[in-house]
């Protein structure tokens, strides 16, 4: 039996004087799987804990992200497909442009990807006090940057100041074990500064600085051959560090118009290769933040459509989200999201459509993030008895 | 964004011939918030739990009560505003009478304020083997008694017996380390049975040892600025503890002719200065200890009324008790208590009214008193991301 597991990130929302972007949604195909299935409410971390992206998908992973959660950086860098080592220091690194000082774009005007990728030489491999520089641009000013060496900590704080007209920041030592590295980080950047001189991306900001820990394997922990089929590097980067095949989709870009028919066609077209498909959508968070209801709205009718494709190709569907991002917060919230699980062996509740109120009535009740994997490897019949 | 926690102590029932006092009491104003709002039952301390009020406070406060809770005497110190340090040993204190070495009356014929008050200076400042002893008499025969010094154990018995027609009883140490405490406690009644030689209140009997430890507080833990609003001394004991500022009300008592309006008067002028305002009201639970149906409706329709005062004034208002102490159980029980969330990013569930069995069906389900915080945090949207 295989499982589909489709992430609509930040889905779960708050009415406002009209219903949440579920309740609003015209999607008869979701809302028959509710139907035929059950429904229930995921406190992904817990109760009125506001998950990232990150920790959120870590614990619907059935990864403590307590434990496993140790910066965004080592996501960022599986994402991008660098192969880290346990203890690397992993950091998103933008190309930004700074005049006399003072950082004017964070973004070095949005340089093109082939323009960034020429930079790429200029920076990977440099050498400090014995730490080894591993540098890759990805998508337009967006990169990431390994520090790989001895005595290194992730205890630093971003060189990036998150605005503009300000200069870039000194990293600096949040523990005394630190030290070391943040004097790497600020010798770094300067090199990195001169090297780049009279270019147009002429500074490297960094920021989510994290080391690498090793996990166990998906696989090893539920016996399921996993594939990720997502646009954005951060969930590449979380399912490649749970051990997940991560597949490559054209037109899966991650944002608002990425080519969600073709991941669900790709779902579809390796459904006997594996146990368990992680699909995840971003559009519909992007929308919460952007406070828009009608775009948040016109995602889900859009996956709606495409749920057909999948729908006999899997023995269970499950649909969820990492966190709420409501249109009215526009940022992500500890409020529950809705989760809807359909196959053979899912008891069939009450509830008719799949939305945040409906789950309030439904027969899976309220559970946490981390109860989600146990849930599924029983409804597919795949839970090992604990006792005899 | 600021809120309102307003407890109505031990509010939980069970049905007899009649409904409970939240069902039976005619309360248009509470049940409004909940038909706007969103219920559920909460397990202050966990199912079937029996919570006392100081450990039902502290797990609602989101302090653990295994970790935080160390006896009931130094919550009734700090109610009292001694100032204890850490290591202190507190215990609450009854001025008896005692006749030819057996207790005739634990409460000294109920002794006025005034005359116990002049009392004080006789045990206050005795030093027993290095002990220092700090003595307060707070109302009638009622004070706190604490011991600083080295090597002190909170493990000693009471000296009061809890009944009278018996002489007191000795402390004994509960564990090895305490026989130097419980020979300072038994020396010390001795010292303070001659100075009262003669006197109407002639004895001092001790109950509650326990011993002060430092929490971080209310504000380091939420970022919030608390006040609390409360009559009885345990409960602003426990507010002190965890670093709220304690307001003082003329005529909060803490017990049933409590002046309801004042604190409720009193909350709305605060509101604008503290991010959090907890108000406490303890008759609901005296009268159901009293197994008094009809009184403990009475002090939820007499709340009700004063719901408006404060309504416009917070953008969250969360009503709930600290245990249910059913009329037809006298005691404080295991029963979940009713919560009601009311504000803004309050998912609206579709329960009509506020008592045990609609909130069965409420949209918040069944939570831990201890997640309580982490709730409110994400409906005031104070709480912090976890992760990125």
């Amino acid at each position: 039996m295989n499982a589909l597991l489709l992430i609509l990130d930040g889905v779960g929302g708050l009415r406002s004087n009209k219903g949440t972007a579920l309740e609003e949604a015209n999607k008869p195909n979701i809302d028959e799987l509710a139907r035929e299935g059950a429904t229930g409410l995921m406190h992904v971390i817990g109760r009125g804990i506001v998950p990232g992206s990150d920790t959120g998908h870590l614990a619907i992973f059935g990864y403590e992200p307590k434990k496993y959660y140790h910066g965004r950086g080592p996501f960022e860098a599986l994402g991008a497909k660098l192969e880290l080592k346990h203890g690397d220091i992993a950091f998103r690194a933008n190309f930004a442009r700074v005049e006399k000082g003072i950082v004017v774009d964070r973004r070095a005007g949005r340089i093109e990807t082939s323009e960034a990728k020429k930079l790429e030489p200029l920076i990977n491999g440099i050498e400090i006090d014995g730490v080894r520089v591993i540098f890759k641009s990805t998508t337009e000013h967006r990169g990431v940057l390994v520090l790989r060496g001895e005595h290194l900590s992730p205890d630093v704080s971003d060189t990036d100041p998150h605005k503009t007209g300000v200069p870039p920041l000194k990293a600096k030592a949040l523990s005394d074990e630190a030290e070391f590295t943040a004097n790497i980080i600020n010798k770094l950047s300067q090199t990195i500064a001169e090297r780049l001189e009279g270019k147009k991306a002429n500074y490297l900001l960094l920021r989510g600085a994290g080391r690498m820990h090793k996990a166990p394997s998906f696989y090893e922990k539920y016996g399921l051959k996993a594939a990720a089929i997502a646009g954005g590097a951060l969930y590449k980067g979380v399912a490649r560090y749970v051990g997940m095949d991560v597949l490559e989709v054209e037109g899966a870009t991650g944002d608002k118009h990425s080519n969600f028919k073709a991941k669900f066609e790709k779902a579809k077209e390796i459904s006997e290769d594996y146990d368990f498909v992680f699909l995840h959508v971003k559009a519909t968070d992007s929308f919460g933040h952007d406070g828009d209801l009608e775009g948040k709205k016109s995602i889900i009718e859009k996956i709606d459509k495409l749920i057909p494709i999948i729908k006999d190709y899997f023995d269970l569907i499950v649909i969820t989200g990492d966190h709420s991002t409501p249109c009215i917060y526009k940022e992500h919230s500890g409020h529950p999201v809705p989760l809807l699980a359909y196959g053979k062996y899912v008891r069939k509740d009450e509830t008719m459509k799949f939305d945040e109120f409906e789950a309030m009535k439904g027969g899976l009740g309220h559970f946490k993030g981390l109860e989600l994997m146990d849930m599924i490897l029983n409804w597919l019949k795949k839970q090992k008895k604990f006792g005899s």
